[in-house]
């Protein structure tokens, strides 16, 4: 839209002109290809003024999460056309696309951490010249991280980092928490005290975060000092966009593409079931960092409003308040996205695990995600989890299963228990041909040399992948080990009696299903092939959750070829 | 030594020699065992003033990171004759040992949290006439978590937390960061700003946290309010034992037992390297979460101080500033106790290994620990750092392969390197006898059918094991990987022509070596038996070292044991 030597020159009249055509840029491609439209919408002014007084890629700008980038995006020269589709541009920072982006992890509460750590390197290389400024949002300040970097940067009065606080008063859902109640004092002038000055920050603010002028001035004073400060930014999710503004839930935080897959989700079949077991079980209590909506508990917290705790974009504190929960005879469950239970993979293994205390985990967004990209895909859990002891993980197939096995995990006194589902249609039930005690049957074939072992939401590829191989003459026998940790010792008998085991995962392949498997029969020194079906290891880009399952061999074509390939490789072995 | 009752009904003048007399046994029994000292010293009269205003354990005393409740124990009715002995008083609390211990987790900012959880399940259950006591030290109130957690408990004004700062301005260092500063003021009443008040809690103090009387009346007053309250207490680490008060670098934070094993400790040979390295190399620089000397940055802090960098307890900080160092083209060595790693999963994941940065991690106490029990053990990170793309992980069998090790990965600049070694002596030299790409020979003898891959420090049991076997004329070949992921093609080359293969490792065997080859074998097809030989998937209780890897079979005659029996069978699938 405009260049950063132009937008340097340009009038004050000028800057409101190009806010206006910002703002209608990012509603008309956002609507379109689906992403964050209400922190954008908050982010145009402050966004144009930080790019006025700083010199980037010099001066260092880190946006905190990083989905309030857009007009960044717009402003180093990219185009929101092809926002979040494969190949196009990121939702998200990506060094890839330009030198301005530094960030590429879409997790909360890290951008203070990186300043820090660019701060004294350029302090120990003596680039003095450089400049670091980091936006983060109220919400993302109320993650721990945040707190551990504020304690190391306001100590240090001779490295001269920029915070520019976003404050919006909203995470994804609004602020909880005596931060939010003491931001609204300091956006009013009513408090005395100051947090960021006792942790031996200046302060600059509050500014009214949607006239770009006085950012402009804000930003100018603030780096002047040369030394650690916050400029407190009032601004306002969904600025501009009345439909934004108007909306009370989230203020458009993420609107979907034009066109969208429809079915019924696995969030909102996990929504019905956790208030229908909320009314037989007093004691379950639901708990959430700061998603409420999107995790599913919008109808328990509307149900039981007591038992219902949101502790802000905060996952380690989520899981040891549930710990301290379970301790309280309640049986807690907590409702997260997959990839950011990785916050608190400790707290899981050292405060509800070593305590014995049964406290559900329910991962929405586990497996591939799509348009979020790398950071967001939830395919982390499934091969770190299984070695938290005592531990129970379970991926539901269907509505059906998924109703089930809540049932279970939550009838579960001494250890945790986790459910996994991805962000998709939960499809049609799939029944069992016949149940066993520690899998479900999904197909029986006579002759049967190929065991495809199909977890959760594959379970419908790998029955697809059996039609295609029963038209190649391959009979197979298709099951659903339901829990997938621990391993069930009826499960390792079945694959012991299969020349050719395959494991479908929709997780990275290293620790998990398929892995243990193997572990477990090669310690028997059975002569069991087992191959583990998977994501690879390594990072995956944005793309749809079809586009990348398929990619990767996991769809139904792709798991008959693979099993194709693996006979014909078995049968050169045996010969 | 007394009862909560008797303690209760005492005098002023009976509590003073009380206080004397925990003193004494403390220094007596702790000199004796080993253990905390320090701050066990300074909690004495706290100890006492809290267990006379609450009533455990109907009301709840949680101590955080507990190595400060030895005096909890005592009048709690356990001796600390035996303390950290197997089968002896834990460390730490312990919920086997008293209905008045409530956390066993030594991992620290964890108190207030299940301080929360405890408050919330006491309001769900109108249980009003249970109160929640987290007692939690300056130190541990820089880590997030503390943080996440204030921030829900002090907006909660019906939730009757009370918080008893133990602010002794240290953690295992002294305390760092803006915090400490605020603390400093606060202490000496010079701050108008109060960071607790701030952020919605009342604020008693600050108290003489070694007078008794003070405290029971802050106590009292503090539970009185009926709200979210913190009892600010001065207290001094190592009080009232001179040669403890004077020792400037810890106040004899932890002492060793009266006899010791000796030889020289793995730590100091990194200690010794890194500062070599150092001289050589101006673009390495060291980072610390509060524990610089017993991680081994002593030498390097002393000669590079401008280039050391104490983040204070923040693993999560530590990791992501430590990710901005290296974007700044610093190459950063984080040197963490592994237990403590698994706070930074994630930050090691999205902020590290997403953005392709070269961080050297070197995890001190790795694998079997010891004295300190289930939480230090540091067992689970080389089974879960495996499923980060591009990471590098080694383990070192001896000084000579540290050094090697070292200088390899501090040459990374693309990916996360880690090295780990345990909490022991590192032993002599092993010198290989051949060294191929992907591994070095340690034994190789003619018509061997057992590989054994030794990882790390185990190597020495091996070739005990090798020397065993010899004398029932079984033939083994001993290998040591070093990096242990990637897996080396050649590594698993080598294993393919074994009928049994054995990894032997210092972890637990879910997703460690063992699992990863195994599941490289089975999905091509090969016959060979691979078996994890490593801890079990479980807590694992305090010891020594040498008796946890006895009793898991994991010293040379355990191994060779283990490797007759498996042939055993191996022979009888095969006949």
């Amino acid at each position: 839209m405009t260049d950063l030597a132009t937008l340097r020159r340009m009038s004050t009249p000028d800057l409101l002109v190009l806010a206006a055509e910002l703002r209608a840029e990012l509603v008309d491609k956002v609507r379109h290809a689906g992403g964050h439209l209400g922190p954008n919408l908050g982010a145009v002014e402050l966004t144009i003024a930080l790019h006025r007084v700083f010199r980037s890629p010099a001066d260092v700008l880190l946006f905190d999460t990083g989905h309030q980038a857009y007009v960044h995006k717009l402003l180093t020269g990219r185009g929101l056309d092809d926002l979040r589709q494969a190949g196009g541009t990121s939702g998200y920072p990506s060094r890839t696309e330009s030198p301005h982006d530094v960030i590429e992890n879409s997790h909360a509460s890290t951008a203070l951490s990186y300043a820090d750590g660019l701060a004294k390197s350029f302090a120990v290389t003596g680039s003095y010249d450089r400049r670091v400024v980091a936006v983060i949002g109220d919400g993302a300040l109320t993650g721990g991280m945040a707190w551990e970097a504020l304690n190391n940067l306001g100590a240090a009065p001779s490295r001269p980092v920029v915070v520019v606080l976003n404050d919006n008063g909203r995470s994804y859902a609004p602020t909880v928490g005596g931060l939010a109640e003491h931001l609204a004092a300091l956006r009013s002038g009513s408090s005395g005290a100051n947090l960021f000055t006792a942790l031996g920050f200046s302060y600059v603010g509050p500014v009214d975060g949607h006239d770009v002028v006085a950012l402009e001035q804000a930003f100018r004073s603030a780096a002047a000092l040369g030394r650690p400060v916050v400029v407190h930014c009032r601004t306002e999710k969904g600025k501009g966009y009345p439909p934004a503004e108007e909306d009370e839930a989230d203020r458009m935080h993420a609107v979907g593409p034009a066109t969208s897959a429809g079915g019924r989700s696995w969030t909102s079949v996990f929504a019905d079931s956790i208030v229908a077991i909320g009314e037989e079980r007093p004691d379950v209590v639901c708990l959430t960092a700061a998603m409420a909506l999107p995790a599913g508990l919008g109808g328990f917290a509307a149900r039981f409003p007591a038992r219902t705790f949101d502790v802000g974009i905060a996952e380690q504190h989520a899981v040891t308040s549930a710990a301290g929960l379970a301790m309280g005879g309640l049986h807690p469950v907590v409702a997260i996205y997959a990839t950011f239970l990785s916050r608190a993979f400790d707290q899981v293994l050292m405060d509800v695990a070593l305590h014995r205390l049964g406290v559900t985990f329910v991962l929405d967004r586990a497996g591939v995600t799509g348009p979020d990209g790398a950071s967001h895909h939830g395919m982390w859990d499934a091969s770190v989890l299984p070695v938290v002891p005592g531990l129970r993980l379970a991926a539901p197939r269907d509505p059906a299963s998924l109703r089930e096995l809540l049932r279970e995990a939550v009838s579960v006194q001494d250890a945790p228990t986790v459910l996994r589902y991805p962000k998709a249609s939960a499809g049609p039930d799939i029944p069992a041909v016949r149940r066993a005690d520690g899998y479900d049957v999904l197909r029986e074939e006579p002759g049967a040399a190929v065991l495809l072992v199909a977890v959760g939401p594959l379970a419908g590829a790998c029955l697809a992948a059996a039609d295609e191989l029963a038209r190649h003459d391959v009979p197979v026998t298709v099951v659903d080990p339901q829990w997938t940790m621990p391993l069930h010792p009826a499960l390792l008998r079945l694959a012991a009696g299969y020349p050719l085991v395959l494991a479908v995962e929709d997780t990275t392949a290293t620790g998990a299903l398929g892995a243990r498997l193997a572990q477990a029969l090669a310690a028997t020194g059975e002569r069991t092939c087992v191959a583990t079906f998977a994501l690879p290891a390594g990072f995956l880009p944005h793309a749809s959750r079809e586009e990348i399952l398929r990619a990767h061999g996991l769809d139904g074509n792709g798991i008959a070829g693979t099993v194709l390939k693996r006979l014909a490789r078995l049968k050169a072995v045996v010969e």
